[in-house]
């Protein structure tokens, strides 16, 4: 029974089945592409890295990327956005099997004002949040799908814009949510979603880092409201429970009550250093959630059901233990190879596989908007109603 | 270190330090007198059963209860009430090596209308909560100590009526906040008072239970707002996040939003089958917590700091362990031996020894009137505001 288990979750692992390689762009090369998402994408089955935007400018650091992952292209924000535009067009995949570009470096594109954009299939863009649909725009034109971080922009609106781009181009567009790859995360999906905890009642979820301590810096994007969007502890951390727990119970919050505190030197410009919040799901579920960037780093989320719990501890952070409880027996499962770089990578190979194989995507550029939606009724600027009713777009 | 930590926690077990015995009368003789009260009163070191009050009537039951811990008395309701009354008198402890009673069981008083209340020292009482208040009237009256289960009464109002009774008759009480006696949860509050994780940012709580598979009777007292009070979940799991929070804290919440449904057939006239809400404390520490009385058995208490983070797991169960975090190294401490019962034996001594002693009880009256009141708040009648005061009585 308890290999069974084993193997249940072993096959809750993301493979990719189809033959062939997706070339990503990756654009904004900060921390998270430089530490995360490349060495993730290096170690994807059916994906490579051939371009680099760099948005800040080409420097002996990006040049030190381009040569260790051994990209075809390094090129700045504006030669990436200086493409010919052609939105009308049917996005078709570039042949995998093309030739390398004759562009292999920064310095052979020096007497070229655009990029060529035969060089890569899909888009990846790790930028701040308020420069995901600048980016998505440019690469909807060059009929390229599209791979954003979340949260998907940093308002409702300006996601919806992003949205409508890719929808119009007729290009693919996903919501890189990570957590929704762990293998323990879909079995937990699973074991709720055939009833093996019973009637869901409540859900508890938290998310903290200590962002000054991980980056001292208080003009980062993250506390500059131009950037971030709604604020930062539920834009940045928060929209991990969001998203987590609608995908665990495949149900979206009907009203929220939260409340919000910034009183943290560097945080003056921002609502949130942190944000507590109650989510309320049909059937009843009640979920509550907590979240700062001032606490160290922890996470998990629990799920009440009345004939069980399920537990995922560290879930967000990428070291996930599933604790399954029924009464006074419980059992913790770890996945004890799988790694936060395992999540990103399985994100890039499952986005290439719905592209070689012409497959519709979830989480889609739908998914990113239903949280942006949920994080806009948390902030509520001046709201002090408890049950505030979320307002989704209409394609919800 | 590590040994240095674990004589730490050693230390934090409450130890009785005099000599001598009190003698309790115990009131209210359903399931939680009489699996875990009365064990844990036996194993007591410095305190003893001498008088049980059927509240319901003597029967084979009770009577078999009354041999089991060989009490001198096994009295009813009426005639514990039945006593003459002086509230004006001065608490004096009775001499504990007096000569038993000379009745020693329910035959031997039935010609007599009350209650020999030389047999006892101190009244525990753990009836449904609207009837504390009536039997510590009584308590007082006869001058004893009084030793009240959580929550103090079923209202902020009889809960202070029941502290100026006893404050009146000058005799002790104590709130039974068995929690507060968990070495592993004395020696999380001592980390965090010393600053051992920094700044308190974030806590999070839960506390659930299964109440109709326990106890299918949809008629009992806590589903009976004449008996139980504001509700079922918050008054009767919740208290626990609440009064521990605030021992951990060592602080009150200023502001509460909560939301609270009751959607189970059974819970008609409660408001609350579950309940979550946002507690804000000083400094802008936010709580989230949520309770269900339909929902597998779970608990947990986790507090977020700058420099570090405290979890005590199934710590409102008497099943603590205690996890301590500082970046990504953690260690987990449990006091393996260390049961349910043990906390509530601990409770017996811990009053016991402060009557012996003459020394003032923690948690007393006021704490149990200080959740009452937090609670109230969340209950909030009809008020769907985020954030409302709690208003406290003026010896807060």
């Amino acid at each position: 029974m308890v290999r069974e288990t084993l193997s249940a979750i072993e096959t809750h692992t993301y493979q990719s089945e189809a033959t062939g390689t997706i070339r990503y762009a990756v654009v904004g090369l900060g921390w998270w592409a430089t530490e995360m998402a490349l060495p993730a994408l290096a170690a994807a089955s059916n994906a490579t890295v051939t371009t680099l935007v760099a948005e800040d400018g080409i420097n002996p650091d990006t040049q030190k990327l381009a040569r260790q992952y051994d990209v075809d292209i390094l090129t700045t924000s504006e030669r990436f956005r200086a493409v010919e535009t052609n939105v009308s067009g049917q996005y078709t995949l570039e042949n995998s099997s093309s030739p390398p570009s004759p562009e292999t470096n920064s310095d052979s594109e020096a007497n070229d004002n655009t990029i060529d954009t035969s060089a890569y299939d899909a888009v990846y863009i790790a930028t701040p949040n308020a420069a995901h649909l600048p980016y998505a725009k440019i690469a909807a034109a060059q009929e390229k799908a599209v791979l954003c971080e979340k949260p998907i922009e940093a308002s409702v609106e300006r996601g919806n814009q992003l949205r409508t781009c890719c929808q119009r181009a007729n290009v693919p567009l996903m919501t890189a949510y990570r957590v929704q790859m762990h293998p323990l995360v879909r079995y937990a999906r699973k074991l709720i979603d055939q009833g093996d905890i019973g009637d869901v009642t409540l859900v508890q979820s938290h998310h903290t880092q200590p962002l000054l301590e991980m980056s001292p810096d208080t003009n980062q994007w993250r506390l500059d409201p131009a950037q971030t969007g709604y604020g930062t502890s539920i834009m940045d951390l928060g929209v991990y429970t969001v998203n987590t727990a609608r995908f665990l119970l495949n149900a979206n919050p009907i009203t929220v009550s939260a409340v919000t505190i910034a009183d943290t030197p560097g945080f003056e410009a921002v609502p949130d250093d942190r944000a507590s919040a109650i989510l309320s799901f049909p059937d009843g579920v009640q979920l509550i959630a907590n979240t700062t960037q001032r606490g160290q780093h922890g996470s998990g989320i629990k799920i009440i059901g009345t004939q069980g719990s399920i537990e995922l501890r560290g879930v967000f952070r990428g070291q996930c233990s599933l604790t399954v409880a029924a009464g006074d027996i419980e059992g913790t499962f770890e996945h004890t190879q799988f790694t936060l770089h395992d999540e990103v990578t399985a994100v890039f190979e499952y986005f290439a596989d719905c592209l070689l194989t012409d497959t519709p995507v979830s989480p889609n550029g739908a998914e990113g908007i239903v949280d942006l939606s949920v994080m806009r009724a948390m902030y509520a600027d001046g709201d002090e109603s408890t049950n505030r009713m979320v307002s989704y777009p209409e394609f919800v």
